[in-house]
């Protein structure tokens, strides 16, 4: 049988000495897709370390590597816009996700754009904060750290979060290091192109043959093996909770930074004003937002909380007849409806009972019903932890809370959270309420919204992807948002007393750019230093 | 016998079930000193983390909590300025440091200096790194833990890193979090008198109770509860590498963020061109600086790296004798001399040589000779680990290495230090060679100096007291230099649609102070939006 080879130190090459191999299965016929690719052993990761970090020491040896890179970037986003068809051919077989819009319309244009916005970052240089004490002559800035980068990407954006085109490739490749991607494995096809036209593009724009790296699969002990090693700069990670938690402590372990996101919620409390006012509404915009992409985005609202009463018994009857009447979309893989399915025993166990749904769905792709379930206040408080277990479908849970204590009682004991909504009257009516809930949510979620859903994740500098633990590995860092991304794969490096001619030329008297914002003495500026 | 009350929740009480007590101990007599602090047990621990929560939470509802967290700040310097007295004669008695200069003269200064930089950064509210994306209404910005943050303070430095006055501690206050002290135990009494001023300040400016607490020891078990306790927000570790990662492995394994500054040999690479220049002052230098605090600074130079020649055995001579003719500084405890006595033992199965000093004074105090070891390049490389011990003290090993390329293997071979120098001629003979082991060097530290001893480390904005592994636990951040040492206790809150009377004043459209420095749109400014 022949494998697809991986990507390594400048060459599409054998996997050495494979521990075995897989396919990858259409969502939507639940039949293997041709190709095999290699399960990598530890010397892949060995050789794929090591000429990581030749190209780390290549890179910082370019003359201006910031310009350089912004070139790769700038080239690789052309070379997959003209490689779209069969990107999204291959990607539409190994998700089941619609061609377009999904994939053609909204998630490979998103994907480009932070590529390009990438390039723009690199080549301003302002997220290096550089930050310049004239009168000490102490000057410092965030820098590439030097080794490569490790990137696992999570299954459900082949595109967007592609551990070879996605935010966290961006991010690495933006701040000056070479990746090692990790392709997701369902869909390694995707992966493939991606590297193919990334490698290209590389080799067009002069950077070092190890620029960009690829493997498919490693077994568990081996991708240990790859976050700790001794000569890995950093980790960013996407994916299951599960997985995660066991990269994070091999990494950590060794000392290694590790970025995760891992799992979220995501509570949307609905206050009694907003409620009263537009129930059917909010009813309906949830049941959207809970839908896309089958449920399956890292944002998806899957808990609901409410004040009891009339209007709550409303809304929940809106609700239930909007999932009820939802068609539901197609899962990533076989794991899809088992997990959903695990994830509603856990919370029935503990007091929610279904209104719609709960079933898998036995026709030729891999579904699951849209799926609504209700618990009081009183049962979330009980077993928080329980209440909370992420279901990775279309799927939320409505806490129905006896008043706006018990609503605050059940902000204050979430996990860190993705995200957190507040759904308010349009008038002033919930201000008191929104002065008591916002605070307790607040402090347990990355990015707060008010009277918006959570689903849309805008490639803004003000974007926060990111929360407290576990939703993430660290509170302070996002996973999307150029150019705060890029702070996750740097180092700070400060330079005392170094003669002029030696500082990297970010840090010199003169703007590199021209137009490069610099703390100057304690005053952002895009100036010269005066002498 | 009668403990020491620790202080928790707004009051100085006796300990709840402590497992023990200790006393310092005097290191210039080696009598122990007068005073009983209990070592806390579990019940402390629980009592100060949820009053800590409680005072988080009191906080975020004070209508201007930048404000009064620098009213306290410049309030409690200038009762530190007023008791200044008492804090040397106590601190002179529990660390052996002369009262003056040392204490009066240099630390006490450094550190009300500090709590007033921490209190004009919280009212300036430029270190939240504020990002304002108006198109999309998605604003950001980062903001205190919501939470309690834990501090240990160091052995080395019983004004400037007090775990309840120094560097840590100003740093989590100022960006808005409670902190509850973990004394040294070897300044109790010390850390005591900071505590009541403290909490008279925090009284004296309506702080929460629980803004500041003190517990003064631990058992190892206790300790690893406090820093993963699920309502700590952070913990801030300086101290030895072995307790460090212990704390580190409890705090990840919880997912709480812990910054520790843990171990740094801080290399010495001294070009031949600088060694054939001015060889004899450069040694005067490095002596001086060696001996600065006994040896005891985090930043202490313990490696030099010279190449082999004429120049480098003079060089050598005259260090050997610089040292010889040294005055051996008190050690801060009875650990002093054993563990530089082991280090020296590691050092020396390893193939160095001891030039001059070796052996532990026994007169009254816990004393060191000064002393200076020898090995070849080869001997590092054979196993750089062992040739990396740490000897806290007055110590100092030379790698003498063949050639240029043995000295960047040297660099290369080097675990994360706080700090790197690089010694040059005054013209461009040594141009060459620092452009081969300036790049190698300089990924394995925070802190890359040129013709500049590491001792001194400037409260800069610039600064950065920090490094790779195992320097620090993450290379992004910085212990000293404000305001950037207050983003290592915040997380990244974004707001996403949130109506304009309900983001915090530093995210409105009016800037709220009039100076803030914010990015708007992509341009930092100090100006309101324009709407």
């Amino acid at each position: 049988m022949t494998f697809k080879p991986v990507l390594i130190a400048g060459a599409w090459r054998p996997a050495t000495k494979p521990t075995g191999a897989f396919t990858a299965v259409n969502p939507a016929t639940r039949q293997p897709l041709g190709d095999h690719y290699p399960v990598s052993s530890i010397h892949d990761v060995n050789a794929a370390v090591e000429a990581g970090r030749e190209a780390a020491t290549a890179l910082e040896a370019m003359p201006d590597a910031p310009e350089a890179i912004a070139r790769f970037l700038d080239d690789y986003a052309a070379r997959i816009e003209g490689a779209a068809g069969p990107l999204v051919e291959m990607a539409a077989q190994e998700t089941g996700y619609a061609p377009t819009p999904r994939l053609a319309s909204v998630e490979l244009p998103r994907t480009t754009n932070q590529i390009r916005q990438g390039a723009a970052a690199a080549r301003a240089r302002s997220w290096t904060l550089a930050t310049l004490d004239t009168k000490t002559n102490i000057r410092s800035y965030y820098h590439a750290l030097g080794g490569p980068v490790v990137v696992f990407g999570p299954n459900n954006f082949p595109f967007a979060f592609n551990s070879i085109a996605g935010g966290d490739f961006v991010a690495a490749i933006a701040a000056g290091n070479p990746v090692i991607a990790k392709a997701n494995t369902g869909h390694p096809g995707t992966t493939r192109l991606f590297a193919e036209l990334a490698f290209e593009a590389a080799r067009a724009t002069g950077m070092p043959p190890a620029m960009v790296q690829l493997l498919y699969r490693t077994p568990a002990d081996v991708g240990f093996a790859l976050v700790s090693h001794p000569h890995v700069a950093a980790t960013g990670f996407t994916g299951s909770k599960s997985a995660g938690l066991q990269l994070k402590a091999a990494a950590e372990r060794a000392g290694k930074p590790i970025y995760l996101e891992m799992s979220s919620v995501n509570p949307v409390f609905i206050l009694p004003g907003a409620l009263a006012e537009r129930s059917a509404a909010i009813a309906k915009e949830l049941a959207g937002s809970c839908a896309m992409g089958a449920g399956q985005f890292c944002t998806r609202p899957g808990l609901t909380v409410v004040k009891a009463g009339a209007d709550a018994d409303a809304f929940i009857t809106e609700l239930t007849a909007a999932f009820a009447a939802g068609s539901p979309g197609t899962l990533l893989g076989a794991a899809g409806p088992t997990s959903i399915a695990s994830a509603l025993d856990v919370l029935r166990a503990h007091g929610a009972d279904v209104l719609t749904g709960g079933q898998p769905i036995n026709d030729g792709a891999f579904r699951f019903q849209p799926t609504v379930l209700r618990a009081t206040g009183a049962a979330f408080l009980a077993d928080p932890d329980a209440l909370q277990t992420e279901a990775f479908g279309t799927v939320t849970t409505v806490i129905v809370a006896k008043d706006i204590d018990e609503m605050s009682a059940v902000a204050d004991h979430l996990e860190g959270n993705l995200t957190g909504c507040l759904y308010t009257h349009t008038g002033g009516d919930d201000d008191a309420d929104y002065a008591r809930v916002a605070p307790v949510l607040r402090r347990r979620v990355g990015r707060l919204l008010n009277d918006k859903m959570p689903t849309g994740v805008a490639v803004s500098p003000a974007m926060n992807h990111g929360g407290p633990y576990p939703a993430t590995g660290h509170p302070g860092f996002t996973a999307v948002g150029i150019p705060a991304s890029l702070l996750r794969f740097a180092m700070l490096q400060c330079y005392d007393n170094v003669r002029p001619h030696r500082l990297p030329r970010e840090l010199q008297d003169k703007n590199p750019t021209g137009t490069m914002w610099r703390l100057i003495d304690g005053t952002w500026s895009q100036a010269d230093v005066i002498g």
